[in-house]
């Protein structure tokens, strides 16, 4: 029989702790823990739009995504130094955005521009799931300040956004991998869902051995139970 | 009744054409076209690898991706020109990557290198699995020019992979979109499998509405269906 | 008696194929065949000018030239990857975009900008002159589409440009060097010139040794009849 | 008579307090807040030093600086985005560097490498300085790590160093400068020190009005009683 | 007793030559040579302002710094082909702009920007403190030319601004320290003030040894009268 | 009949100067001066050379131009500030590397690579051609100062290299364009050639109208009238 290291069940993720107003300049600022994993999002608005949106009434959410350089093991090169963002760093911003942007009408945000930066300062696996999870309670709270001050009228808010990843470990799909089990995983599946269980987005590696569609099925069925809790979390927190 | 722009059938791809040979200086050069998407994939060989696996024995496979300006509709920036590649490219070029080194025992490789170059000359829809079909191809005789050359000894080709993208559009689960309904779909996924039916690589998007588990095991379905006969396609262009 | 690697006549070029509507999208699109030399060359209209141009009423014809990696006998780099493009690659497309606006009234086009990407798809010597001999078409095709359009009034179009390499190989001047000329050449020379001989560029580099004003005459005897040839294919092409 | 905005004496400095072993990874990693300024300090240890250093047996101490986008009142552009650091950023972390390398004897560090790694997650003024006393206590910790490891003989730390800003605001020298303070202050000055008083870089500022060698003095003076203080925070906090 | 390399008195400064017009086409253009330091310093008007000056009526200074690559004793990677300035030019470029703008009242200026470029063509210490003293002359040229073409009323120049270095060589205080100084020095100072001696700014760095008040206080007294004698230079030079 | 701004003869070059030992650190330091023209060329020597010439026994003599920003009649961005070299540069210190390193038997030099640095301080047409001729006699020095060190033995200069610039302004053939010519000429040609009459470049290009193999031939005739007369006052410097 298989033991996690972390010796979690196969369907047990980790502690959440969602803190809100963690810093004191932005809209909206969460620190998000996943276990050890832990993320500042915030959320920032401007009153304006990218070139593509200008005099169309319609707002925008984009997302940035950074780690500190020793967040990790062993000290990664400062992107901002190296002079440019790895591949990686932008596959997740670009997927952390299109995730946002699944939870609000655009439209009723006005001609404002949300930027969700999310940095990573501690690392052990599942950064950019939790980027999304947290991201939700900093955009929830950002468009709140919109309302308070009356820039925007009705809530943009469509629906919640969490996110969190599944994998296969050592032969059984298990739910919210940590560093240790993610880097032997033989799959390893980001999964991002809204409150009504709608799938937002699905981005499943193979690392090795390729995976059955019963596997599939067995890590989105751990998928839903796992975003699930994260969409209580997320009430939880905003309440 | 949806009725597709081109008129297929839900579940009917676009007439594929494999061309081996179409350029004379690389160990393996495959024009690969799917409908009106047109790419060359070449496979180029190079005796070393890099840093991190000198010394090991073993192998490697790594991608690049591009689109001629005016591959397209409206001609795009040329990505040389403007100084980086765009965070799209750079995905592309990871997933194509990382697919086409699931076909491939990297031990049984030494330590060379192949580098894979999809090049889309036309395009229209599903550029980035045309080139991962069309890539395995290059790969493959690249793989058997280092064979003929007594380079390596056995064959590292594991398996065959291909790759094709499914979607929902106007609520109906299609095979292998083009651009019309590519740009339309509420869906979109791209599926990566080897000969076997065992899957790769999974990354689906909802743009707009969110998917169900349902429509997700129908895009799966037709996906495998669809990656069947390009498997189909790839041996008969290598017989 | 010297004897070409390829045994041609000294004044013998390669054989020129230029086939149009080449790609689909845009307003001019031709694949050039000089020999074993094969380029694509794209003209793209965009209604908009450089900034420089704003307001007056004048157009610009602009050019961008690429290799794709393994075009050539061993893999380039790409361009797009290093994150600039060589001083070679500006250095010929600065020459292509001079050559072409030489065959243009840019009053005639009104405030719109052609664009011609030349993209090297195989190499065999000779890329720089076959480039501007093909964009020299696909410029026709765009200035034709403009007009059919009701875009401009009149024939911006002045005069064919067309350009050949010349070169002394072996003490003895050449026409239109291949690449296994062109690597052992002691003199390489690009010559463009339009429909009446008039001469637009000249550029002689001599390898090695110097070169005497006599082999520099002989080599523009070369270039002229060479050019004659070319102009006369261009109509052909364009008939 | 001078109201500063924080009610605090001209020379209260702020609340300091610092906190070790803030994220897990590190060799060293630290906390540091001075009122409401808030910089990660981490110390990583790599096993290897710059060219110009190899085969000296010396090690060496280096420095990186980063704000989060948001961890100021309007949001800033994310430098790895934009592809390059700052000015101000690079003339930061070059005085970090050079004043950290003034606390330790390098050739008794053999030939490793420290990266301090500064990244404000809140910042209202000062950020440099904070950086400065943070960066020793996270230092004085990585030395300790390669202590206990037996990796270093000998204790190579010389001696404390810290830092803090003095200004001029209305007219009156004032110690410790938050942000309402420093945007609006005549000079500004920061000063490094280490636990004798010694000196080890000043960089005073004018900013609309010179200043004086009377309040250079009196500004050396409350900067001499603030390092004092840091001084003794440090070794509590290393206690 | 310490005797300097160059056999000068401790308060002795170098020979300063200042040439006017010493380029054609600059609106200031001036040659400053301290020993063998010699930098060419142009201003250059333009009638515009940076963004965040738009509309205001006030005017902008700001400097650009380079050194020729063969300007010192071993040649230097060329900043334009290396594709960035290095955080040393950067804060250069800064300080000079700094303190020249301390020069002048930006309101008087117009919206007009003054380019002040700073071009090292031999250098032999004390670079940018002979920058600053020459741009002052080289702008004072450019506000008179500004004058002179009726472009501003009234006499934007508020003060002169002069700098030089001073340090400790072998434990004594010294003026402007050359290269065989400088680089053995246990502290070396750049100092910038008005001709009213108001300290403009002072940057003061410890190598290896700390420095005392007292050895600071030494040498702000030698910076005062060092400047005062190229004050008076300057002075000269503009008559 | 036609008559240059200059009121020079159509075959009168302007006044040439060559200073040597210009500044002091470079091996070959000279300021060449054709009229208002004036460019810094130094020559340094490297004892190393590029990757693809080690262990080759040979050396390499490699070039690269800058323009400071305002030696032309409006300022011009630094390159080194915008982050890369113009096209225009690039082509520049390409054909000045080529253009040298005729002169000279690189087999004779050793490992060593010579960097020719032409700086223009001063522009009025005609920079290139300027650099070239400097350049040799920078080159020259520095060759001979390997020679007085004993690091090489014989002569591996072979040759002079000069160089000059012709056109045809109004309808005219004339020598040595200034910016008033050169800014108005219908056709511009670039020509190097050695001390014996050899062609080692040429560069023309039609700007507007072409030119005919006549003018070409006339133009020509100029080039080698001048340069011989550069070529004896590159003698008579060196004398």
């Amino acid at each position: 029989m298989m033991t996690r290291p972390s010796e979690r069940a196969s369907d047990e993720k980790r502690q959440v702790t969602i803190t809100r107003n963690y810093t004191c300049h932005a809209e909206g600022s969460v620190l998000i823990e996943m276990g050890n994993t832990k993320v500042i999002c915030t959320a920032s608005v401007q009153n304006s739009v990218p070139g593509f949106l200008r005099g169309s009434g319609q707002g925008w959410v984009t997302a940035e995504y950074g780690m500190l350089p020793r967040s990790t093991g062993s000290r990664m090169d400062r992107e901002a130094a190296r002079g440019k963002q790895s591949g990686r760093t932008q596959e997740i911003q670009r997927l952390i955005g299109r995730s946002l942007r699944a939870s609000i009408d655009l439209t009723m945000l006005g001609e404002n521009t949300i930027y969700l930066d999310c940095d990573v300062i501690q690392a052990d696996g599942g950064t950019r799931t939790a980027s999304i999870t947290g991201a939700y309670v900093a955009l929830a709270d950002a468009v709140a300040s919109l309302q308070k001050k009356g820039l925007i009228s009705g809530n943009p808010l469509q629906q919640q956004v969490a996110a969190i990843s599944v994998g296969v470990y050592q032969g059984v799909p298990v739910l919210d991998l940590d560093y240790a089990e993610d880097s032997n995983a033989e799959t390893d599946m980001n999964v991002v869902m809204d409150d009504k269980g709608g799938v937002i987005e699905v981005q499943g590696t193979a690392e090795g051995a390729t995976f059955s569609r019963a596997e599939m099925n067995a890590m989105m069925d751990l998928a839903e139970k796992g975003i699930a809790e994260l969409i209580e979390a997320q009430r939880a927190a905003l309440a």
